[in-house]
This record gives C-alpha cells, structure tokens and sequence, in this order.
C-alpha cells in the first residue's frame, strides 16, 4: 500500500500518517522526492484499509498494490507510459533507435558516431563519459572532458544525449549536461545512485543487472520513483549465463514479461547483449518483433580502434541495414518510426499526430 | 580431422587407416553409420595431413575440421541444409510450423488439436507419447497406443508425426510410427539414444538440453551424425536461468549462432521457453525475426484440462494470430511458409517451385 | 499419498485401490518393483484420507507424504538409512572412501590404481567401463572388456565395484559385473535407466545432474526407489556455474539439505567439483566437514597419460595425505572410517560392532 | 606490468613514465593512493621491457605481472597476507570469527549481541548501519545513529567494529566509527566506492559479488589497491544458482582458488550463503575444513523479531557449538583461533607471539 502525499502536504502530515500506520501495528516509510511525497506502508494491508488514510490532512491518493514495487507497476498506472527525453518520445506507440559510441574518446569519433547514428534514424545519441570497467587498467572514460565533447555534438547534429552516471556525487554535473540518464548493469542495486538519479530532474534509462531477475529490476525502478521521478525506460542487455558463444544472453522473454507487469517502457541494448557485431541485426529484429520501445546500439566509425567494446560496433553499412530492418518491422507491431529529423528541429506536432 | 569411407569400402579398409593413424602417434575412431563409415581422428593433425590417407583404399574424403563437432559443422557443408519429414521441408528458404499437443491423451483430443494445427497452417503434428516427467507419479504418456492414435490422426489430417523417443530400446518401434524422432531436452546428452536414433532412418529433431551449451548442443548432433545420419534439425527451447518469471530462458541468440556454426536448420520452441500462452506469440514473432527455421508450439483444445503442460498451450484464437504473424513476418526474412495443404495432399512440385 | 501393497498383493488388488482412487476423482499410478507394488496417488488427498484405504485387501501401508518425491524421504522413514555395498556400509555413522581411476584403460592401471586406493583406506573401488563423453571422438569406455578388468581387480584386492551403466539394455550386463551401479550426472533424468538399475537388484550410486536442483534430484532417485529398490546413494559433484576457475562448482550446502530431506547416504566427488588434482584435498576435507557420508575420488598411477580427466586425478602422495585427513576429521563428525583390510578380508563382525 | 613510484615521486616523475611508455605504443594510467603513486600499463610488455623504466627518476619497483589483477596477485607478493583490524589478525596461521547482527536496530539488540559473539570466541564485531535492500520499502539502517551504537559497543565490550558502507560520499563518515569498512555484494564492481575505500586509510572487507566470477572479485580488489590500499580481506558469501532450497550458493572451492592466486586473506560467510540458521553450522565447518582465514556470521538475541535476515541469525547456543567446532578444527588446519579477549584487553603480544 501507498499513500501518496498532494504536492502541498507539509512534513508534519506526513508524520501524522506515519504515526497512524506504526500504532496500528505496521511500519511507513517516506520518500521525498521533487515533487510529491510518497510513503510506503508494510504490514497487514487489510488492517490498514480500516484507517481511512485517504481522508487524512494531506493524504492525495492511496493505492493498494500487492506487487513488492508499487509506482512502476501496471496496478498503480493501467496504461503503458510514453516518456519523453528533451521531446523524443520512448512509448507503446513508437520505435525509437538510441544510437552512439560506447564510449567517448575524441570530439572527431563522436561527431562521426552521432552523424552515422542520425543519417540511420536514430533520434538519441547514447555515448558513455563514465565507463565502469571490470579492470582498473582498463580505460575509464574522459570524465567530464566527455560530457563536453557530448553537448557540443548534440549542438551540432541535435540529437538529445544519454549518458552514463557511475556516481552519486557527479549526478548533478552529469545531469547538467545529460537529456537522459543511464545507470548499467553493475550499478542496477546501487541504491545511493538510484535515489540520486531520481532527484536529478532528467529521464533515467536503467539497465537490468547482468544477473538480476525481472522482480529485482523493477524494484530498483521502484528506488528511482520513490523519489518523484518516474520518467524511467527500462533496458534490457543480457544476462550472464553458462553460454559461451555470446557475452551474455539476451533474455528477449523479459520484455514482455516486464511490460506486463509495469507502466514503464522496454528497450533493448542488442550489441551489449551478444557483445557480437554479426548478432547485432538478427538481436534487432527480434527485439522489434518481440515489442520492445526501442533499441540502443553502439556504433563507430573504426571498430577495430575502438578504446572500449570494438567487437560489437556497427559500422555504416550495418546502420543502413538496422534502418531499413526498422522500417519494415515497426509497422507490423503497429508503431511508428521516432524521425530524428522531425524531432531535431522542433517539428514535433507532426508526429504527436501521428502518435495521437 | 574425419575420414569418410566410401559407400563399398571394407572393415578391412577403415582398420587400415586406423593403424596407419595410430603407427603416426595419433588415435582413430570408426562410426559405422546405416550407409556410410566414418573414422575421425584425434591428435596432431598436421602431421596426418602427410600421411596422404585420401588415397589409402576405401577412403572416399578426408576433411580437416577445426571444431569439436565436424559433420555437422559448416566446415564440412558449406551451404545450410534443408530437412525433409515426409517430404515437409525445414531449411533455410521455408517456415515451417510444427504444432500439436504436448501430450497424446486421448484419439479425440489429439485428432482437434491436429486439425486446429493444421488449420493455422502447422505442416508437421508434433505430440508425446512418451514424456519424460521429472516426477514418477505425473502423468508419462501413453506408450506404444499414444504411436497409434497418432498414426490415425495422421492417415485422417495428412500431417506427418513429429514424437518422442526415450529409450534406444524403444526407438525402432517409434520410428515404424514416427516421421521425425524427437530426443527431448533431458536427453541431450543420452549417447546411447543419440545413437539409435542415428541408425533409425528416420530425421530427427534435437532439443538443446536445458543448460547445454551452444558447443555441447553440436557435439550431441554429432553423435547422430556419426551414425550416418544427417537429417538433424536442432530445437532451442530455453535454458535453465534465475529469472523466475518464466519457466526456461529463451536463448534468442542461439538461433544465429548455430546456423553460423552448423548447416543444420534451427527451430525454436516457444512454448517450452516460456511456459506460458501469454508469450508464445511475443516469442514466435521474435523467433521468425531472428531467422529460425520453423516454430514447434503445443496447442490444445481445453488447456485447462490438459495433462501435461497445460499453461502454455495455445487455443484456437492464439492459432489464427500466429498464422497472421507467420504470413506477415515470412517474407521479410526472405521465406516462405510451408502450405500444409499442399504438401499433405501431395502437390509438391509447386512448393519445390516457390523453394527453388 | 503413497500406497504400498504387500509383498503377496495381486494386480486385482492393486486395480482395485486405483478404480476406488479414480472414482474419488484422483489419479494413481501403479509401479510394480522387483519386490514390491507401490501406488502413488495424485489429486485431493484430504479426499482420499476418506477412503480407509489402509483396509483394501492386499493394503500393507498407506503414506501421506507431502513432499514429490515420497519414498525417499524423511517423511516416509525417519532414520537415516545406511546402504550396503558388498557389505562395505554407507551412512551416517561411517566414512567410506571410494577411489578408482576416471575410465579403465588397462588391466594394470586398473589394477595399480586400485593398490593406490586400497592403500589409501579406500573401501570400494571406482572405475569406468561405459564413459559418456561430450564429444562422439573422445575415448568411449573398454566396454564389458573393461568389466572383466575391474571384476579381475575385485578378485585380486578384494575391494567391491563401483561402474557406470549408460544404456538401459546394458544394466543386465553391467549388473552381472559390479556391486554397485552407477548413474552419471548427465543421465540424472534419463527415466528409462533409472527405472532400469531399480529393477536390476544392486545398489545404486545417483550422482546429482550438473544442473539439477536438490528436489530434482531426490525425484529422479524416487524413479529407482517406485522399483522397489531403495538402495540409493546421492553423490554431489558440482553444478555448472559461471565460475571458469573451477570445471563446476561444488554445492557444499546440497549435502545438509538434502540429508535432511533424504533418508538417504550423501557422499561428495570432489574430483569432477573442482576438476583440478590442487583442489581435491581441501575439497574433500569441507565434503568431511560438513558432514558427507563419503567421498568419491579420482586415482591414476600416471594423470599425464590418463585417458580421462586426467587434470584431477590423485597420485599416491596425495592419497597419503587423503588417508591422513580422513583419519584426523572423521571422529570430530562422530564417525567411524570404514576399513578395507577388514571389510575385504571378511571380518565385518567387527565393524558391524563399531556403528552399532 | 605495474610500476610502483616512490614515496616522494612527484607528478612531474609520474608523467614521465606515462609520456615514455605512450610513445612506445603503450597505455598507462596513474592512480595516486594515499601512500604511493602506482602506473599501470598495457600493451606490448615484452617491448616495455626494454624502456629500463626501473632506473626512471621516481620510479621505486617494476613488477611484471601475467594475470589482470596486479597489487593483490600472488605474483606481486608471494607470502600470503596478514591483515590486521585494530589489532586483530587475519591471516594465514589464524581463525577469525566476526559476528553480530545482520543489523543494528538498537542499542540493546547490538550490545546483546555483540555479548554473544564474545562469549563464543568473535573477536570483531559485524552489524550494518546502511543496509542496501532489494525493495525501497524495507528497513534501510539506522544511519549514522546505527554508527554511534556500534561505537558504544565496542566501548562496551572491546571489540572492534566492522561495517558497511554504500555511497562513496558516505565513506569519511563511516570510516570515523569503524575500524573496517565492508562492501557488500551488491556494490563489489561499485567503482566510485572501491576507489573511495581504497583512499579511506582502513582495512576493507570485500564481498564477492553473488554473480561474479573470482577474476572479477580480485580485479575489484586491484581498484582498492590501486588507491594504496593492500588491507583487504575477501569474503566468499554465495553465488546466485537456480537451486532454490539455499538462499545462494556457498562456492567452497573459491576459498583455495582465491588463496592460490592471491595474497589476501580469504573468509566466509555461511548465514548469507545458505539463508538458513540449520545450515551455518555444517558451513562454517566446512569453511574451516577447505582452509578459510576466518568466518563471518549473522547473530541476533531473538531472530523471529529481527528486521533483516532473521531466518539465518544464530541465538546463544548455536554460539556456544560453533565455538566448539572452531576450536576443535582450527589445529586440524594449522591456526591459532585468535582470542577476543587477550586481543580485547591489549595482551596483543601473546597472540603475536604465537603467529610468529
């Protein structure tokens, strides 16, 4: 069960719903997020439903929700959410391909990148400043160095920019520069930095764990939107099992299963998945075929000089492919194609239309 | 390193390559297949390679193969195969449907679900008549009457039967019933089974063992292979996960990996992947993307009544959108769907035509 | 619930408790073992509690078991039971040591690996005649010549056998050579063997499936124990993981939990857990620690020539220092280490003495 | 290839070797510990060596190292490791036992626990103030106010306090209580924390990742040695696998495997592996038995009142056995248990004494 505060409830009404649950035997946690405050009630529900909470000073909405996350589940919002980052919309209705380097090493790589990525009709251009490696020897990204070559680039070819934040002390800077941010695969239980990108103000992609389960995923969703902030797109990269022939393997079922279970758009990250270029455009349709909002795939223009994951980019003729696999399959799953070109430069009631 | 006998050579000529071998340091092993003998070699094989064995008596092709796997690799066969099952197709230009039910109950259930199969345009009858259950007190077929109410269905719907065999006791009796063999997940790695099934005559179809690798999977095909029988098709139908929301993991990527390893085709069960009906059709229209050979679904006329596997047979309506799904989806990986219709009232010609 | 016939029970009897079963709207099903008929019913139990079953004519026990596997548990016979192997015991109070070359190659590795054993306080000997392989080209196994080895070493040193059957038709065969069967990790649900070894009149050596569960595992030794043999003795030897430092890892933990589930012996291979010859003394002293009933290990007079699993095979300094920690561990567990000389030459008065 | 600059190196030193090594086609990267300046480099190591970095101005040590893991391989330093928590060693010739509560709730609950565990021979105390959970919804820590309980407890009782940290802005805070910082599963490839604990001057305890593999434990282990700190301690805790009768799985073998290849001490954790209060006993013995440096277990005065884990917390006279257990195995394996009261009361001498 949770009780979601109106946007002027003061901390003491808050307190008077906590105070009321605990003397009922049952325990209430708060969240304060930017806007609205939430707090989430353990214990006996059917107890709790006897305390007319709704009634209480403050109190705006109280939902009763027996899955073990709350905001991000279907019971709490009935329809699938479209989100929007700096206007390009991730949603039920739409295929949106997120495109870039792993990671930025030089303003000329990038600009590249992001110039394959939108002439192949990605509308995001995804790049990673932070990276978090297996070996402290491995190259760890530019810092902040990156974060500007990302913006100048999205200043010249206008596509929004996902990027990756590792810590919870650099959200703020990373989210000066960012349209969206990502939190990987090793960071999906980091729940200081989950709270902190949920007070940052900025549409957060979150990637699955490598090895967390479907349940687990959405409860760290939930560590997001418990702060306020349920502009959240789902990723889903693969999970680590005993197969060798791919890095991990893309569990294409949680799709589905997820958007069954939450409001929240599903994309799918097919390079990271099979850590394979070849695999790239097969994983893609499939993806498509399967429903999933999206996908995100790394590019770049010398794959074999590539400072991070030079396996698994594409190159240009790859692009062209994945944008013609695109255009064939999104209409038989019944969406239409996010046009960078549209959306880059403000024409966007056209294809709110064709949303609509 | 494999040798391949010709259709006349002697036993004397394969232990004459034997010796040869084994005087050079290395070791042979002869597989005596239904029509043709095989002796592969292990050890150095640079040095074999001056042994000149390719014109030793009897010796009609020696092929020096990298993989653990050789006759079932794509280094031994450079084109992928195509499969008959009583002249049904499964290979690289065809989709080819297999549904039925899980298990044989009763001549009336299995004739409804071989015509709902069939009216959605499945060109094979799949059906168990001897089911492996984890437990000894659950439901384990019918045995040898099960073989024969499928043969009825089939002399009354014209599909050819796609059953499981077990035993290697019991494989010739189900191959004078069976069009195609099954070996079942549990029994991947059953060696004397793969080797009956390699002498039996009739084509088989290999499910991956639920935690096999990719590897483990080709290797058991070549058990089959070594027999002398190549008419192998390889099932992905889930590996063993945490993820607890669905009963096996889809390994979507399998799909591309094996072809690319082996010229065998590869089909993918969805029912079994995800054990629920809510996927099968997310799942085989990400099967048919990624470049599957053909889809096995179970089906059923009352789900809620079945023995075995209820919750993910599909009922009649599910049968009518995969079928749409099918036709759509088909041509855009450059296919065509098998016609049940004219390959059961034996117009072939025409089918053969549209394959060529 | 379980019902079990007496041993003069007629198959009118047995069909009577089904149709009465049957007309309560449950389900039951007849196995017939070597020495006893055993119904396993499925369906509403607190229904057939109803039914006075217990007084059907030819009725010797009527079980409620709520657990799926029914014979072999706690629940069913509440001591632990101890298993006899040519008289050599295995179970709670004791420690036995199993110890044999991977596969049978020759008479004298056999029978030099077996001295090594003997020397070492092994009670029993292992060795493989039949070797499931991944691969169709590596080494197969002696076949029954390699029976008649291990049957000439039993004579020469007096230690019993312990080999594996693969083939349903072979257990016979098999049977007629060793004191003790074994079923491989890969065969852990191969039905048809299971339900084979528990009609064949010889204890039998289960090894847990690399990715079987503990319930899974405990239902395949319930298809041996419906035969009528309850002879069974678990042997954990690793489950596939995605470690890479280890060939699989040793669940250390599925030896207290399934002793608590099971009635019956848990012994652990440290050898194939680990597949390294560094691991298999501290391996062998956690399996000692944690309260194993055994332990089953690799021996090789020469492991660089080895045929098999040669990496982890033990040499004779190893096994010193084996015969050392065992000697030391087994009295703070409250066990007796079971011994060879005594065992082989026949004064097992002696030992029986001991565990009383 | 790992150089090691001395204490007083400057930048300007540092760079040198950085400029040198890139023109030779390398890469280097600098990392400024508390006490040390280390540079690791990547590429062709066989041409690095013929640079004589050795004799570079600054430069103290050059150490060519095979495995991606530097600081913490045994080929950087042969001895196994002895580290020392506010006097308490851990190492090879002892047996450390830590416990205390999963968490603390309050000051009762801590100081009666922490009065268990010294009763029974635990010469740290564990109890988390920041506890990282699945769910949003569930007791997150005390916080700071947990920090200051277990200060008082130490007060109290004289033992030294071990505890978690989650956000590396929280670490100064921390480390000013504890006298070792722990990270946990969840946060062991957290980057941004390892470098922040690496630089927090005291010793970590390092938790494998319930998904990683031992490379990737000692790889983030090498991120906190970068920073120059070598006072880590691993801790084995469990690895996710689909048996679900445990909690996780206990990898016993990752005790010797982690001991081979590194120089730091190893532990485990029994009450997080198993989940289960019945199985820390039979694990902690087997964890002595495989040749662990120390066990860590959960405790708590009534478990079925606790806020976290309370199904695996031992009460007072599982204590008591698991004391007796340690003390009878601890000779068995060649340790001294180390005394929580001579370490408690400062006759630290003594103790040294006997691992000298």
């Amino acid at each position: 069960m949770v009780v979601v505060m109106a946007a002027d409830a003061t901390d003491e009404q808050a307190g008077g719903v906590v105070e009321l649950v605990r003397k009922a035997g049952g325990d209430a946690f708060v969240s304060r997020g930017v806007s609205r405050t939430i707090i989430g009630l353990t214990g006996d529900v059917d107890h709790f439903a006897t305390l007319n909470l709704a009634s209480q000073p403050g109190v705006s909405d109280v939902v009763r929700i027996s899955v073990p996350y709350k905001l991000v589940s279907r019971e709490h919002r009935r329809e699938r959410s479209v989100i929007r980052v700096a206007g390009v919309p991730i949603g039920p209705d739409t295929l949106t391909v997120i495109a870039g380097p792993c990671a930025v090493e030089t303003a000329e790589q990038t600009l590249e990148s992001a110039r394959m990525a939108k002439a192949a009709g990605a509308s995001l251009l995804r790049g990673g400043a932070y990276k978090p490696r297996s070996s402290p020897y491995a190259f760890q990204g530019l810092g902040e160095a990156g974060l500007r070559i990302l913006a100048d680039v999205r200043a010249e070819t206008g596509l929004p920019v996902v990027t990756e934040v590792v810590d919870p002390g650099d959200v703020d800077l990373v989210a000066s520069y960012a349209d969206m941010l990502q939190v990987g695969t090793r960071n999906m239980q980091n729940f200081p930095l989950l709270q902190a990108v949920g007070g940052a103000g900025k549409p957060v992609m979150l990637k699955r764990g490598m090895n967390a389960t479907i349940e687990e995923w959405l409860m760290a969703a939930e560590y997001i939107a418990q702060r306020g902030n349920l502009d959240i797109v789902l990723c889903e990269r693969g999970i680590r099992t005993f197969e060798k022939a791919t890095r991990n393997t893309l569990d294409i079922s949680a799709v589905p299963v997820a958007q069954r279970l939450s409001h929240l758009p599903v994309i799918v990250d097919p390079s990271h998945s099979g850590g394979r270029r070849d695999l790239v455009l097969p994983l893609s349709r499939a993806a498509i075929a399967v429903g999933a909002d999206g996908i995100i795939v790394d590019v770049h223009p010398r794959p074999e000089a590539a400072l991070c994951d030079g396996p698994q980019a594409l190159i240009e003729s790859d692009l062209r492919e994945l944008a013609s696999v695109a255009a064939h399959l999104s209409p038989l799953v019944g969406r239409t194609r996010v046009n960078p070109c549209l959306t880059a430069t403000g024409a966007r009631a056209n294809l709110v239309g064709q949303l609509a």
